[in-house]
């Protein structure tokens, strides 16, 4: 692995004409942050830079180019695949302090953001005007605009607004060689020269470093009907969402397999909504804007279901409380985490048809590899994405490669996506290439070095 | 401009030992083709190579590589920004033979089909499935999927669905040197790796060409409820969009000037289904899977827009007939082609709440210029896209470039989109700079030399 000195003393010194003493945190500032949501893995580089705006974070990269200097790039810290880390030798350049929301337009349906903006800040802004930015994720409260772009964000109403991607119409960026690149597109047509803004969306942070977006907004819904059912079998769940395909405003199809939910409801009778006496239960839920309309139509679909014996038994929620309550079933991961004891995590995609095969199949290969293992599954499986987590007695974080070595064979049987929504970061790197055909991986080279031919940016990210 | 010489024979002769004597089409039988689907631009290179297969056009692409043999892709021609037009010293490749639909997948909700399949091919083997492949266009019978991809093809439907690049979940292409870029994601979610299928949507054959696609399906609607409306002011055309997308089903919004509607209402009888006494008309479309929650939903629609006085008249489709008459108002080029007489045509993205001022300052722009002028105005409102055609009088063809001068500079001064849909071509490869910012064209720039350093495809488009 190639490596470059720490950054020189006079490197930080030259920074700090740049952006400040305001811009700069330095030893123990810098080391008292975590790159990582769950663990403490300190940032070990001498600094961590703080650029007032696109044109600070340009020069600073030009900087570190001349000099050869690595850089990670901070948002919020979130990301689950350690897309965060930064070596001693790494300088990391954080958005922080370029938050700031600058346009909201009703009319064209847009915000206009810098990069550190938290997610929240900007959903926010959006209600103000009657607006919805649609990506959701439990982190919003840290996670900054920036980062959904660099990781191209889900969530789970992806099926109704698709990953960050489809949300972002336009943004800035600057490239490892200090060049600023503005697409600040507004329109939803644009077809003027490449789409260059679909570079950076989910390049990890490779490409450059978003500075700016305009987020398409859209119509804020104000109703929301969310049932919770059991259903009798796999057949079903796919019979289920065949039909709630064609209510246009379905907003959430999230499945729980059996393993998860009895681990839930038996832990919490209050995350109890139906019996746990079937092998599948579902959250569905469709937001729109016309009370009567909304609740007819989901009723009518709920009632088709029923009478089909798609579902076993169901409750819906009649109170802000209750939707909470119903959709606090699918969000246990603290009951997952006491309960389970530490586990490996997974996010891939699976043919729907055969997410419940894949299950099967994974359950089998866990079996024979490791003997006992307890296991959960669940997933946006309206998106084709399904979560597992797999515990395999207490050395599961010693053996976790052994883990994922296991149920990505499956996955790749299974012809399925090593990450849906979460990136391969520097935790999943050593499995990209088995992932990626050998074309398409030619290619992501030939990007990369076309854009940063130093690898100067996230270096250990990706490939 | 650097020119190649012509094709050699011996060339040509290599190239068909590997796609065979059916692969070829050569001299008059290669002439007799129009490169334009207005003009006759004959091909006036040696041969048109049809390939049956992705490994033939790798094989043609990577001996045309190493001869520094330049390469022009046809689709369907259909493509009204002159990206098809070869030169003498430019080879054909012709998609027509690879026009399998390979699968229909119900429960994925997808199509994997051969880049030349048609536009209409696809739709049918969708509709037999129950379901939609929702990008429309006049010219479906002809247009290829590949070409759709190449131009990131729209058309009316995108304020619900979306333009071709968010129905494309994969494709597979070829690089200009032989490479075999295999990306056929099947997943609505899947961050392994850059989305590199992103590269090839909307460049316009520049970067490889596609040959396969696995296109996002959605469930077929089966109510369509449609209305003509006329409105008295621009704020009300504002007014009702805003409304409008709170309907769930909406599937179009198009506005037309007054301008527009005159001219086809006055010669047509058929085409006015309501007085031309206002100065904006616009069709309102939604699509839905309930006929009574739909119908209620959009009468109620209406009945609001009225009593608040947006609309000051309105015909509602009441049979597929009518639905298909209410269309034709929005679909009569060919009147404009009778009754205008030559006109230069432009799709560009105006900011929405400006659209109109954008028409009025570009006729105050064309009558200083040009004093009398003919022009028509209508578009996609609901996706900022405007189309607008000029007549200045018998040497319009003559002058089209001082035409399109007069109407970017207005456009620019909009900070509008050169291009919303058409894409740039070659027709409008010289108001690209202007329109692009520095860095986001010195990124174009890269790309294209990390992908086809020789510049071989298509190299006069775009840039």
């Amino acid at each position: 692995m190639n490596r470059t000195e720490p950054a020189s003393p006079d490197l930080i010194d030259a920074i700090r004409t740049i952006v400040g003493e305001r811009g700069m945190l330095l030893g123990e500032d810098a080391r008292a942050r975590s790159c990582d949501p769950f663990r403490s893995v300190p940032v070990l580089g001498p600094a961590i830079v703080r650029p007032a705006d696109t044109d600070e974070v340009a020069r600073v990269l030009a900087l570190c180019h001349a000099r050869g200097q690595r850089v990670v790039t901070h948002g919020g810290r979130t990301g689950v695949a350690g897309g965060a880390i930064a070596r001693a030798d790494e300088l990391v350049i954080s958005l922080e302090r370029m938050n700031a929301i600058l346009d909201i337009d009703p009319i064209a349906m847009t915000a206009t953001v810098e990069a550190g903006a938290t997610l929240e800040a900007v959903q926010q802004a959006a209600e103000g005007q009657d607006l919805l930015y649609p990506i959701d994720l439990g982190a919003k409260g840290t996670a900054t605009i920036g980062g959904t772009i660099a990781t191209n964000a889900g969530g789970n109403r992806v099926i109704r607004w698709g990953m960050t991607r489809q949300n972002v119409l336009g943004l800035e960026a600057v490239l490892a060689d200090g060049t600023i690149v503005s697409a600040m597109n507004r329109f939803l047509k644009n077809n003027t020269g490449y789409d260059i803004k679909q570079a950076f969306i989910g390049s990890e942070g490779t490409l450059g470093i978003v500075t700016k977006a305009v987020l398409r907004l859209t119509a804020m819904p104000c109703t929301q009907n969310v049932a919770f059912v059991s259903l009798p079998d796999y057949a079903s769940v796919l019979g289920l969402l065949s039909r709630a395909r064609r209510l246009p405003q379905l907003s959430a199809f999230e499945v729980m397999w059996q393993d998860y939910y009895h681990l839930v409801a038996s832990h919490d009778p209050a995350r109890r909504p139906v019996e746990p006496d079937q092998p599948f239960y579902a959250i569905v839920e469709a937001m729109g804007f016309d009370d009567d309309v909304d609740e007819a139509a989901f009723a009518e679909f709920l009632e088709k279901a029923f009478s089909e014996g798609l579902i076993a038994d169901a409750v819906t929620a009649r109170s802000q409380k209750q939707v909470k309550d119903l959709w606090q079933v699918r969000e246990s991961s603290e009951i997952l985490v006491r309960e389970m004891g530490p586990f490996v995590p997974f996010d891939v995609s699976i043919d729907i048809a055969r997410a419940d095969a894949f299950a099967q199949a994974t359950r089998t290969a866990l079996s024979e590899r490791f003997g006992d293992f307890r296991m959960v599954t669940l997933g946006h499986l309206g998106d084709s994405n399904i979560h597992v987590g797999v515990h395999i007695g207490p050395e599961t974080a010693m053996r976790e490669i052994e883990v994922e070595e296991c149920v990505y064979g499956v996955v790749h049987a299974f012809e399925g996506a090593l990450t849906a929504e979460h990136g391969i970061g520097q935790a999943k790197r050593a499995f990209l290439p088995r992932h990626v055909a050998p074309g398409a991986l030619d290619m992501m080279h030939r990007l990369r070095d076309a854009m940063d031919e130093k690898h100067l940016l996230n270096r250990d990210v990706l490939f």
